[in-house]
């Protein structure tokens, strides 16, 4: 076999079952074996962007990783926001970036780049294979170091020659490396500085499972801590039923307000709050200035075991967590839409079991708490900051899970930035739901001007966070690309709108005017 | 005044007056200045691969820079292929990219890259501004670096600390090095290479004008020597008027079989012909195994000298250029848009001064011998082969000449990598008229697919080159972005719904079904 079969055969000896992509002529015969194996499926992106989002999701959602398949440096680097993203979220990636032939790249065609100095900015591991021999092998070894830990990015170069050559050897699943736990003294150290109010336990990667999150709401309940997960969760469970956790808040002074009680704070699979900017005159550290803060696990550590260990070591094991029990605000008045009357709309809507995707900006940040006692679902956030990824990662997460349904909640100024993502929503008919929160600004950066002390804005510069001339017109944007849509301006046409788009199969899109 | 004062104001010292943008928080300084410093024009893109595409158009139409302002890490990344294609052009580009303040850097906050690693595979000049009193002077260095021939990129990263700090100053224009010019003896040896129709003269970059043209149009006339193009042309003037060249065909065998003729090769501002991929069994090089190749001038080199140089060398001085006859193609028969079809439709309405971006792939194969006799127009075609250049490019050529309609000839694939360009088009009113040729394929992959060796690709193959599943709605996507636009079919409605979208005023596209 050549070596693109060696590489199709062992991706899916180890695991790799869907592959991203949009691929070129150095990627041909990864195209021909893809569809000469059996097993694989293939997902087709009119942009590389919506490619690396679509695994990060279908990693969130299948706790495994996908692979794309990428045309050169320009193919990788139109997908490095997204890999960004997927870093910064901790999900595994196996990017396979297609490379000219080793005798052409000295050559300067074209198409010819640094792809590994594209690569390394965004991955944690990355390899150029040199013979047919070897792909199988370094594609063994890319999927191990995707699955390390709490999920990485990988990303495995392969000349041209390496794909036609004869000589493939398909290589066995790799096992990765066990994720480190925290030795007994740190443990006890941590139970001991979780105690009375003024301590906080402070939640991050893994840790928001269920399980987890049931854990941690029996150490809160015997110790008297406080809890809070981190800004932005991969995902987190969230719902009826579940131990429900307030975030620290992404506004600055909100931030410093929320963990300004805590002197004691226990970093479980999260980090040390900062701030998401830097703003003048502010602190860059959200924590109290003699807060003492302990790193108990890192996202790479094994958090079940870290959180078990802990709830041994605080005596918790008898105590029940505190449950969000099921409850849902009343409908919001008849009138325009708002954060405030959206957020109750989509806390009813919630179907049970659904992924919600969040890349709702300023819209979204009353979604939180109104969400606490809704059905059980799962809640993904963008970790990495770059705008852009939630219509990739609802592709992503459907396909990993066929079985529920995905709410897509994406500010307009966002969606824009992959918007090539609707027609593989539609091409592929999974099963999302699309809201775009149409305030028609880069709302966020409104706030960001005064935040960062700019003083009195002119006409030119709110001209440039205005999405307002000429106005978008998703309805039409998403027809063009296949997906049913539909326009709302009030609080009961919105209503109406979620209830039938979720109860479709197939993607259904809401423009819903604010 | 602070030091994003100070960058505008040395921007606009260095004559670079375009600014295209999509900022966030760590550049709201930035915009706040471009407000209250009057003479940049601010064009806001919704997505950076349009803003980086938009600067490289600007500056192969207006000859000097214009500046993007970037988001962070991610910013950069989402523009890195279109910074790579301006690269593979010659163009002069000036990335701004924000920063964390510096103190945040150590603090890995979620939008925390390596802002200088992503920048260096595209750019050939890099550098951080460490306070606020650097920034002009540094703004300075990148225009100069950005103006060294042929033109380069040039990526400025400036921390949010440079930006808000007091201190800034205001930098003079810095000249550009002098572009070398080949000796008297190597000039003497290409005089001596160019004789009778077994050497060719192979012409690229700024020899692509029209002054250059003419000046090799007499070479060869008094030599006896063939002239001939790169296969790609940042910018050529061509049509009624010109020396006409034929260029170097992408599809390998036809380019081998072009070279064949020639054993002696004269390079002015083009790189020995080399195939766009490696191909098995077929050569890189393109040129005959003997073929002495000389290289008299690099695209760096001062290539108007060089032609004058050449033409004393040569004793062409009195000879006569053979200039295209202004001459139109018959029309074609009513009936379906195919590639021949349309060919003489273009040709026949490309109005006198007209700004044509090539974009057309595989469709507009037939274009060149078509429109040689066309009005006289420039032609502007991708260099670095990563598709999603054309529309964004539009926008920077119609920015930089409002006295010149841009018809812009994009293939549908290709289009909708940078698709969110539509809406920049309709906010700024650009002149420009825009045809997508909608095959439904990226038909040029069906072709690579046989010439790479692939045997009897099965329908899971195709499925990943179509682009039939769903159709893609240009006309509903077009609109949904404030772009009147229409759809045709045969030849007739194309060429009515041309001549009428280069008579209307602001942009206007045009879906051509094949």
């Amino acid at each position: 076999m050549n070596g693109a079969e060696s590489l199709v055969r062992s991706l899916l000896a180890s695991d790799v079952e869907v592959c991203f992509t949009n691929p070129g002529t150095s990627e041909m015969h990864f195209v021909a074996a893809l569809d000469h194996v059996p097993g694989m499926r293939s997902v087709l992106a009119l942009f590389e962007g919506v490619a690396t989002g679509a695994a990060d999701g279908y990693w969130r959602m299948a706790r495994k990783p996908a692979s794309t398949l990428l045309h050169l440096g320009p193919g990788l680097a139109n997908g490095l926001a997204n890999l960004h993203n997927a870093k910064k979220a901790g999900s595994g990636v196996v990017n396979i970036v297609g490379e000219h032939a080793s005798s052409h790249i000295a050559l300067d065609a074209p198409l010819t780049s640094d792809i590994e100095g594209i690569a390394r900015p965004v991955s944690h591991w990355v390899r150029s294979s040199s013979s047919a021999a070897d792909v199988g092998f370094d594609a063994a070894r890319a999927v191990r170091a995707a699955c390390t830990a709490p999920g990485q990015v990988a990303s495995l170069i392969l000349p041209g020659d390496t794909a036609w050559t004869m000589g493939g050897v398909v290589a066995d699943r790799l096992t990765p490396p066990a994720p480190p736990r925290p030795g007994d003294a740190l443990v006890e150290q941590a139970a001991q500085a979780l105690a009375g109010p003024d301590s906080l336990l402070l939640l991050g990667g893994g840790a928001m499972d269920a399980q987890g999150l049931e854990m941690a709401g029996r150490i809160a309940a015997k110790t008297g801590c406080a809890l809070m997960a981190e800004w932005a969760s991969a995902r987190a469970e969230r719902g009826a039923g579940r131990v429900a956790l307030p975030k620290v808040p992404y506004p600055i002074d909100l931030a410093l307000e929320a963990l300004a009680p805590y002197r004691r704070i226990v970093l479980l699979g999260a980090r040390a709050p900062i701030g998401f900017f830097a703003y003048p005159g502010k602190p860059a550290r959200l924590t109290r200035p003699d807060a003492e803060i302990l790193e108990l696990a890192t996202a790479g550590a094994d958090l079940p075991a870290t959180l078990d260990a802990l709830v041994q070591a605080t005596g918790a094991g008898g105590t029940a967590a505190p449950l969000a029990k099921a409850s849902l605000p009343d409908l919001p008045p008849l009138g325009p839409l708002t954060p405030d009357s959206i957020a109750p709309l989509i806390a009813r809507a919630i179907p049970e079991g659904a992924v919600v995707v969040d890349e709702s900006v300023t819209t979204g940040r009353a979604f939180g708490p109104a969400t606490t006692g809704a059905a059980p679902h799962s809640w993904l956030n963008n970790c990495g900051g770059s705008i852009g990824y939630g219509l990739p990662v609802s592709i992503g997460a459907a396909i990993a899970r066929p079985d529920r349904k995905v709410l897509a909640l994406i500010s307009d100024g966002s969606g824009m930035y992959t918007v090539q993502a609707l027609w593989t929503l539609a091409r592929e008919g999974l099963d999302v739901t699309i809201v775009i929160f149409a305030n028609r600004s880069y709302n966020i950066l409104r706030g960001e001007l005064t935040n960062v002390g700019v003083q009195n804005p002119g006409p030119r510069a709110i001209d440039m966070l205005s999405l307002d001339r000429p106005t978008l017109g998703w309805v039409d944007m998403a027809r063009g690309m296949g997906v049913e849509a539909s326009r709302v301006e009030d609080t009961a046409a919105f209503a109406l709108a979620l209830e039938a788009g979720l109860a479709a199969q197939g993607p259904v899109l809401i423009e819903a005017v604010m």
